[in-house]
């Protein structure tokens, strides 16, 4: 362990081995931090809220959570979290292992987001969201969940395993992004975006298959499932299972398919 | 008083009783905080600024401020102000009571903002903004100020008591939000929005009377004036005064209105 | 030198002569502070990271670097840089001298930024992106880099002089913004932008010359090239050389010109 001498940590937190805690942060009650896990400086681990079920903070071994963030009570986090400057997450939220979450993104509490799941800085998660596997979401997003604001209904949004939705999208509430679709920039999407297709605009409509999308990288392959290209910061087994379930029909591109 | 020890507070700070300030905060002179407040980790109060024609920052009562928030010298709060993390606010703001102001929301100086007012996280209120009362502000809207950036014209957006601005919107200078309206998800708001109404699209139209939305609660009921079926944290005593000046037409819902 | 006691400040790094550094914040090593050089407090200077190819961060002469800010190590900023509150700096960014960049903004690394340049709160400026001289860019705008996200190409903007970039819009990957052009609020750029146009909506279009909008300061002189009218804070040697640069045809203004 290596705690800074000016970090406040309470003795009620349950701290892995090899831990490394910044300067300037604070570690409430009740937190759990896996092994090999660094802390940056600035942050407050495991906020108490009295809107928390369950008083715990859980975050999986080999985490890295960057400085001036703040991670309320009551959420648990699978290995491998990683997180940007300045997060804030709320009470309640379930995330699957590896969730990689950008600068400045807010997380409202009370969402469930799955493995491998990655955002870029600056992405708002509204409440009761319900976000899948290899998830990529982009700079100024937000899901939302209130279909007639100020109201006591919330109706979360579902995001489909491999979406990827592109910087300054808004998601209205309750709407499903299916899995391995593109939503482009700027869009505002009412209503259900189907698997494997690109939506834009505002209101957001159907655009075109996304494999009409080509890679501007020389090579012209498609561009979409993106697994079959992109690959930077995935383990290795996981691109092994790619390999064989997004196959790129013979076209060998520049990082060897 | 609870000062934690490393909090660094001003021998010229007027602190109220029972007022609670965090690790690592800073309350600098002429900051004068009343009775029963909070004020979190990380936080800076009171940072002195040429621009502010008062040196005084005034908090009410029985507020609180979330860690890492900043506040500049130079303006006003009534009591049971409400802060999220990070909020930045400028000199020379007056607010009213009960202000409720999202994480990461950066309020631009000189702005005139009622009872009442709620924004949700990441909320940018340009410089001499005048926001009525009761209004509601929801994730990244934007009010701005300057007709042909950049220059010296700057004027301000008024929003009127009870409206809503949902996500993502932007409302261009000098443009009236009429009372009670309704801006949808996504706008550019360049001309007067009549009270009562909904608009939306970039650049924003006339979509429809408030009345025309229903609630998705099951009930149908009309889901604007928002006070017929919204009171989650305002007092009883708003509450029943709205009872009173928001029939709902004899349409008994689940709130038991 | 006035460093605050709870400062941690490397003995490696380089502090010039007159400069003040605020309380908790945190000053790494190969970190070079030029003369005159306040840093506020809850700041984050010079933090390693792998992806830098120089270790070294150089801030220039006479620079203010507001509260709760990070930069990174691998940059270097020209004298009088001025940063609002919260901005994170990534590395390998090059930067000319009086860069102001605003509250909350988050540059993403190996960018280049030209002399003078301006941007108001919370601007996204993405890998790789390219910045002239006296550019403007307004709260809440993206500067994108990934033609089809996530992928590992990364094709930067590029913004032309004397540009100005309004609140929330996206510039998509690889476009050229003109010198001197207007990019109208909320507008999703996706092509070039010729200098001296304005451009709109999603996607943006052609709307006008620059010289059609007319500053509404009563005296209905062009509002573009704004250096004709908007003077505040540039230094009087390069107001006079724009005096010259930019006539104004003969009509006298408020500002005296």
């Amino acid at each position: 362990m290596n705690i800074h001498a000016t970090a406040i940590v309470s003795a009620n937190a349950v701290i892995g081995d090899n831990v490394e805690i910044g300067p300037f942060t604070i570690i409430h009650d009740d937190v759990r931090i896996g092994d090999n896990t660094t802390i940056g400086s600035h942050c407050e681990i495991g906020l108490p809220t009295a809107l928390a079920k369950n008083p715990t903070l859980t975050i999986g071994a080999n985490s890295t959570i960057r400085s001036h963030s703040i991670l309320y009570a009551g959420s648990t986090f699978g290995e491998r979290l990683t997180t940007g400057h300045r997060v804030t997450i709320r009470e309640g939220t379930q995330a699957g292992i590896n969730f990689q979450l950008g600068t400045l993104s807010d997380i409202q509490g009370d969402c469930v987001i799955g493995d491998y799941v990655r955002t870029h800085s600056n992405v708002h998660i509204g409440k009761h969201s319900v976000v899948g596997n290899f998830v990529w979401i982009f700079p100024y997003v937000v899901l939302t969940n209130d279909p007639h604001p100020p109201s006591d209904v919330s109706v979360g949004c579902t995001i489909g395993d491999y979406a990827a939705i592109a910087t300054m999208s808004v998601i209205l509430p309750g709407v499903l992004v299916g899995e391995h679709s593109l939503v482009a920039a700027g869009s505002v999407v009412g209503k259900t975006v189907e698997p494997h297709t690109v939506v834009g605009g505002a209101p957001a409509k159907f655009l075109c298959a996304t494999t009409v999308i080509k890679l501007k990288d020389g090579t012209e392959r498609p561009a979409y499932p993106w697994p079959t290209h992109f690959h930077r910061s995935y383990p290795e087994a996981i691109v092994a299972k790619w390999r064989d379930e997004f196959p790129t029909n013979g076209v060998v591109g520049p990082t060897g398919l």
